[in-house]
């Protein structure tokens, strides 16, 4: 009987911007990646909503199956790449009947792994083959394999990222060119960076899955997206922008955990980072994740967090893995190792606080106290302009205090007759 | 018969700095790397010239081996940690024999690797054990797995890198404290950032062993240490990232390889590097790597690159990676397939020249007609100062011109008599 030669089969689901990639660069790399891997790599199926065009990928040679679910079920494929999203229905039903059915499964799907990531990964140790997301969270940075493997030995305090393009690129148009919220959007959607619903970058959820993935491998947690504290960008104004700049800070929308002695706090938000932060630097669509760990100190990753071809290399990279028969676990430590996430207090940060007030005498008499009945220190206030008719900014910044007490006093002040406006309530970060 | 539990036994042969950190770490973590390993990893020897202090480790129940070699002969070893250093020598000939005696082995020698990994990753496919070297090339930044495995699939076109923290240290004091070459060294000794004899450093050859490591895994060739041009830092003056600073640059060491025409360039050397970089802000004794691919794009990484617990930390993911049962090539792709390098020629650069000149007429003149004849152009020329007494600056900006041409055309300047020393010559990268 003629064995085989050895290769490897893999079939992909979905086949948008990161599909038509992957199958490119598997087509077009198929010798170094042959080479390197041990094996060739071979599609041997596709499925998706449309057939994409010649032009985005060569089709060529593979079979098309037109239910997802059909893909679990092929006898010749090793692994199934997952590219459709969403947190639930077609995605973890293949999920599920892929690694039941003994395949590995590689995922671009943030939304699938923060919140179903250790069943499937339960479900992957039973059945003996791989979960991979290296794709998940952003895109062509390998923070993934950094923190599973590059640092698996150490023990992690705290992982922070630049983890939205779309955010990132509307901070950067608003600071650079003055543009309002609503016109930085308006052009990032014009551009393709944004959705024409916006609202799982902007507000937040998108930042949150991939921080929930982040905090599993760092601490060897179940991924908990539920106690992310959450805080989006549509508050944020030039104005904003522009005082951060004056304390010599940058803005960021930052997802954060960090270890804190009762436990594990997770927070995504704007925040001010210093000037010389390496990432502050980090600009446009950029993404970037800083990981603190005790051996090897602190060390900044910064890449394309998004876009076809930076996504589909982490697939590639993972598909590799598997070729060469690596056998981690999806959470570095093996799934019945991972603890329930034990939520932390939120740690006391330093504040920056902007207020539009009515410029009359004993405004600031009343913020003073609302801010001294909660226990909060001013650093710095400093009032700009002067107005009889229109509100004029007031920029606070704190000493540490409580995240609390903050937003308590903020909800205080919002109420002043004299304070216009919802205050700017944003945290500063040492980073 | 009674079955001993699976684990990963390791014998280090040096405890200096990193050796020490490695035994902290592999002891204090324990439990951690077990879980996340898949099996304990258990010191079973040691051997170093001198028995660390117990505060600097415990090497209590592990066997004191007086002889490298013998760690190489030992049955119940599966892992030998090479950390005493040397390019040839007793590193070479434990590295020899450990591979030969079908044991992995975890190096942190970049000298040794540099000159002798093709040589070596032979040996260890012959043997079918595993070559390691993550802690040989910037500490703790995960950048062997980043190119080995996490861009295994790309083809990359450029790595540049600071890659010597001590260089990286003198050039930010220099330009901080505006301190000349000579105070910045000597306060670079007193901190330990740099060697009694500093020359391994600020010449440039210890960049040039890394780069040769990069250059390898990134170009899927053999490493060629010969073929790398180096030059080091002596010659940089305060005023030069004074100049460069005026002109919106910053000066760093560079280990750069790319992919050209005709082959891969590997250049060592100071250059100008655009403010806005990222590689930029990277000061102090932090390092950081450059690269970009194909389908990835551009990613940086930064962290230490040196520091016995970053190291060690590098040494320990080694380890995990072989108890995982990791089984990649050396060099990413099988060494019968790395191909020998062929040397690019140097890519046409923009150029930065200081020139101390007497101030005659006809200066500009002379260092004109140098440059026509040399088929090179101006971008910008500034004098600054004036004074017949002594020499002032010139500083000399050019559009991209051949790096040949350019040190030619250094050369006859510094022949001039109104030149009064060598022109401190160094190419702007845009990166």
């Amino acid at each position: 009987m003629k064995r085989e030669p050895k290769m490897l089969s893999v079939a992909i689901a979905g086949l948008g911007t990161v599909g038509a990639a992957l199958v490119r660069q598997l087509r077009q790399h198929a010798d170094l990646i042959a080479s390197r891997a041990g094996q060739p790599i071979v599609i041997k199926a596709v499925c998706a909503l449309a057939k994409p065009s010649r032009r985005q990928c060569d089709l060529s040679g593979i079979r098309w199956i037109a239910d997802p679910r059909g893909l679990a079920a092929l006898a010749d494929v090793d692994v199934v790449v997952e590219l459709m999203g969403g947190a639930d229905g077609a995605a973890l039903q293949l999920a599920r009947s892929a690694l039941a059915n003994g395949k590995h499964l590689v995922t671009a799907n943030k939304a699938l792994i923060a919140k179903h990531g250790y069943e499937l990964a339960k479900l992957a140790e039973k059945n003996g083959v791989q979960l991979s997301f290296e794709a998940a969270v952003a895109g062509g940075i390998p923070v993934v394999k950094t923190l599973r493997e590059g640092f698996a030995g150490d023990k992690i305090d705290k992982v922070s990222g630049i983890l939205n393009g779309t955010c990132n690129y509307i901070l950067t148009r608003m600071r650079e060119e003055k543009l309002s919220f609503a016109a930085a959007l308006a052009d990032a959607q014009k551009q393709g960076y944004a959705e024409a619903d916006p609202a799982a970058d902007i507000d937040g959820p998108d930042t949150a899955n991939k921080l929930a993935i982040l905090t599993a491998l760092a601490f060897g947690v179940k991924p908990d997206l539920s106690s992310v504290r959450v805080e989006g960008i549509r508050r944020i104004t030039p104005l904003d922008l522009r005082f951060a700049e004056e304390l010599g800070y940058r803005v960021k929308l930052l997802g954060t955990a960090r270890q804190t002695p009762q436990g594990i706090e997770q927070t995504v938000g704007p925040s001010l980072i210093p000037e010389l932060s390496p990432l502050a630097g980090v600009s446009g669509t950029l993404n970037c994740i800083f990981i603190n760990g005790r051996f090897v100190g602190p060390i900044t990753l910064v890449g394309r967090g998004a876009g076809g071809e930076p996504t589909a290399n982490a697939v590639t990279a993972d598909i590799m893995d598997i070729a060469r028969g690596e056998r981690g676990f999806a959470f570095s430590s093996p799934a019945s190792r991972l603890r329930p996430l034990k939520a932390g207090k939120t740690q006391p940060m330093r504040y920056y606080m902007r207020l539009q007030v009515q410029d009359r005498p004993g405004v600031v008499a009343d913020i003073g106290k609302i801010m001294r009945d909660e226990s909060l220190s001013f650093e710095s206030l400093i009032q700009r302009g002067r107005s009889q008719m229109k509100s004029v900014p007031v920029i606070v910044t704190t000493h540490a205090g409580d995240a609390d007490a903050m937003k308590r006093a903020a909800k205080k002040i919002a109420k002043l007759s004299t304070v216009t406006e919802f205050p700017c309530l944003m945290p500063m970060e040492d980073i």
